[in-house]
C-alpha cells in the first residue's frame, strides 16, 4: 500500500489545541493519539515501488552478503544488525577499511516510511540508498558499478535469482535492480508494537506509565515533529530551537546538517526528524550518536527543542511510551538467510 | 552426550582391507562407511563442558555481540555468518581495525567435534578458543580481558543472564564463563545431513552420483584422514605428503603449520585434518583459503596427498558426496538473538 502522508491538517489543528491542554481522561488521550499517530501497515510497498516476492528474496540475500563490498567483509547487515535492531550500538558505524561514517547509522526497520532516505535526506528513498551505498567509501567501498556486478557474476546461484525477479529484462543483474531489490526486502520491514494495538482495537494495549509518557509527549509538543505513522520520519526540523543542539549533547565537531546538502542557510543545523519506533533498542541517539541513553537523550530534546525540564517521573513516563514503540523482529530479518556459495576474494598466502 | 572417538582399531582395520578393493554393490558400500563414519549426535556436550540451556543462551548472545570487541564492531558472527554456514567466504577473516587473520576461518558448525581448535590445534576447544579470541589483536582485539568485562558492566541486560547461567558463583561475569557460555552455545551448532540419514536407517538418502563418490573416497584413501563423526577433525596430518601443498595450490606464502606450535621439526606442514561436514557451502578451501572451489581443491587433494589424479566424473562424484555432508542450519544459529540494549561507544563529535 501507499504511504499514508504524516502531516494533515487535521493534526496540525489538534495539536493546537492540545499543547498546554490537559486530558481528561484515558478515551480522550487514545482519541487525540489517533489523531496524531497512524498504525503500521502491513508493508511499506509504494505505486512506483512494488513489492514482489522474488525481488525482495534476492534483496533479503543481498542485504545479508558481504561479499558485494570492496573486501568481501561489509554487508548491510554490518551496520543494520537484527540482533540490535537494524542498527549497530555504535555512535558512528564502521564500514570498509575501518572508515567512520559521517553520522549515527538509523535501523532499517520501518525506514521505508521516512520522507528521504539519512539524517540530512540526501538518499530520495531506500532504493537509492542501497546504491550509493555500493561504492560509498564507508560502506560497501566500491570503486565503481562494474565492480559490484564483477563480484555476484563470480557467485553462480545470484543469476537465476536475478532472473526471477526481473523477468522481463534480458540483462537483470543491474546496480539499479541490486537497489530494487534491497528496497523491495526493505520494504517489508515493518515492526508492529503495543503501541499500534493501542491506536487499533486495544485501549489497554499501554500500561499507566506508558499512557502518561504519551500524554507528556503530545502535551508539551514532542508530537509537533515526532507524529504520523513513522511517530517522527516526516519532516525536517532544526535540532536545536531553544539552544544551541551542542550544549546539551557535548558534541564535539559541529554538523551543519541540512545545509551542507542544500547550501540554504536556512537550513542550518536542520536534519530528519527520526522515527521513534524501536528507539529503546537503537541507542546511541542524535545523528551522531552523542547520546548514550534515552532518558538523557528525552531530557536533550525537551531542553533544546522545546525549553522545557521534565523531571524524572515525566522522563521515566515519556520512556515507558517509547518503550511501547518496540515491536518483534519480522521473521525475515531475524533469520538469516542462506546465501549462494561462492568464494570470491582469495588472498594467496 | 560424550563426543565419539574419531579413529578406532576397527576403522584402521577397515581402511586397510578397502584401500584398493573394489564394492560390490551398495550395501557393502553402506557397511564400510558405517565403520569408517559415525552420524552426529543431538549435540556435543562433553562431561566436562555440560550445556545447560541457561549457559547456551547466554553464549548466544555473546555470540552474536560486537560490543565485546575493541571497537564494538566485530562479533564472532563476523568471522563466523550464520548466511555463510559459520564461516565468511574469505581467505582470510579480517578482524578489529581492518587486521587480517594469519589462517582462514573454519566453520563454527560442528567445531566442538574436532580435537582441537584452529587449524594449528593451538586452541584447546571451542571454550579456550573463545576466550583467546577476545584479546587476540585480529579478532575482538580487546587490550585485556578487564576492557572485556568493563564493556559487558555497561550493558545492564547481562547481569542477570550471567547470574542465571552461573547460579552459584557470586562474580560470575568472568571471561573464562564467557569461554564456557560461548562454547555451550557452540556444542550446540550441530547440522545432521543426508549422509547421517545414509549412515541411519535411510539407504536411498543418498544419489548414485554421491554414492559413486564416497565409494571414490573411500578407495583412493581420503578416509584415512577423514573419518569420523566429523569426517575429519580427529587428527593432524602433513598437508602435501607427495609433493609440496604450494605447488599445487598456488600459496604465495609457505606455512610450516604446527611445527611453528610445537617446534618439532616432524611437525613441518601438518595441519588439523578439517571436518568436511558442510564443506560445500565453506569456500574457500585450505589454511591460507588459496583455492576457490570445491572442485579443484578435491584435485589438489587427490594430487598432494595420495599422487593421484581424478578424471572429471570422479571429482563430480566426490563432490556429490560432499555436498550430502550440507545439514539444515540450526535454528538457534539462523535466528539472530535480540541482544540486550546498550550504546557503549559513544564518538562524540
Amino acid at each position: 500500500m501507499a504511504r499514508m502522508p504524516l502531516v494533515t491538517a487535521s493534526i496540525v489543528a489538534a495539536l493546537a489545541f492540545s499543547i498546554g491542554a490537559s486530558v481528561a481522561d484515558d478515551a480522550a488521550l487514545r482519541k487525540q493519539a489517533q489523531e496524531f499517530f497512524q498504525p503500521l501497515p502491513s508493508d511499506m510497498a509504494a505505486p512506483e515501488y512494488p513489492v514482489t516476492k522474488n525481488q525482495a528474496h534476492l534483496g533479503r540475500l543481498l542485504f545479508f552478503d558481504p561479499r558485494l563490498s570492496i573486501d568481501a567483509n561489509v554487508s548491510c547487515v554490518t551496520c543494520h544488525q537484527p540482533s540490535l535492531y537494524g542498527a549497530d550500538a555504535l555512535s558512528k558505524s564502521i564500514g570498509v577499511k575501518q572508515r567512520v561514517q559521517a553520522r549515527n547509522a538509523p535501523t532499517v526497520l520501518n525506514a521505508a516510511l521516512n520522507l528521504a532516505g539519512n539524517w540530512r535526506g540526501d538518499r530520495e528513498n531506500v532504493e537509492h540508498q542501497a546504491v550509493v551505498a555500493l561504492t560509498a567509501p564507508g560502506s560497501s567501498g566500491q570503486p565503481d558499478e562494474r565492480a559490484v556486478i564483477g563480484r555476484l557474476e563470480q557467485i553462480a546461484g545470484y543469476a537465476p535469482l536475478f532472473n526471477a525477479a526481473f523477468p522481463n529484462e534480458s540483462h537483470p543483474m543491474t546496480v539499479k535492480n541490486i537497489g530494487k531489490a534491497i528496497g523491495a526486502y526493505e520494504r517489508t520491514l515493518v515492526t508492529p508494537s503495543a503501541f499500534d494495538a493501542y491506536l487499533g482495537d486495544n485501549p489497554n494495549a499501554l500500561s499507566a506509565a506508558a499512557r502518561a509518557g504519551l500524554e507528556t509527549f503530545i502535551k508539551i509538543g514532542c508530537v509537533a515533529c515526532h507524529n504520523g505513522v513513522g511517530v517522527g520520519g516526516g519532516m525536517y526540523r532544526k535540532f536545536g530551537i531553544v539552544e544551541d543542539y551542542w550544549v546539551a549533547t557535548g558534541s564535539q565537531d559541529i554538523d551543519r546538517g541540512r545545509e551542507d546538502v542544500t547550501k540554504d542557510p536556512d537550513d542550518a543545523y536542520v536534519f530528519k526528524v527520526p522515527s521513534l519506533r524501536n528507539v529503546a533498542m537503537t541507542g546511541p541517539y542524535f545523528h551522531d550518536g552523542s547520546v548514550a541513553t534515552l532518558p538523557e537523550a528525552v531530557q536533550v530534546m525537551a531542553r533544546v527543542q522545546l525549553g522545557a525540564k521534565l523531571d524524572d517521573a515525566e522522563i521515566s513516563n515519556v520512556v515507558a511510551f517509547l518503550n511501547s514503540l518496540t515491536g518483534g523482529l519480522p521473521a525475515e530479518f531475524a533469520m538469516a538467510p542462506i546465501l549462494p556459495p561462492g568464494a570470491v576474494v582469495v588472498r594467496k598466502q
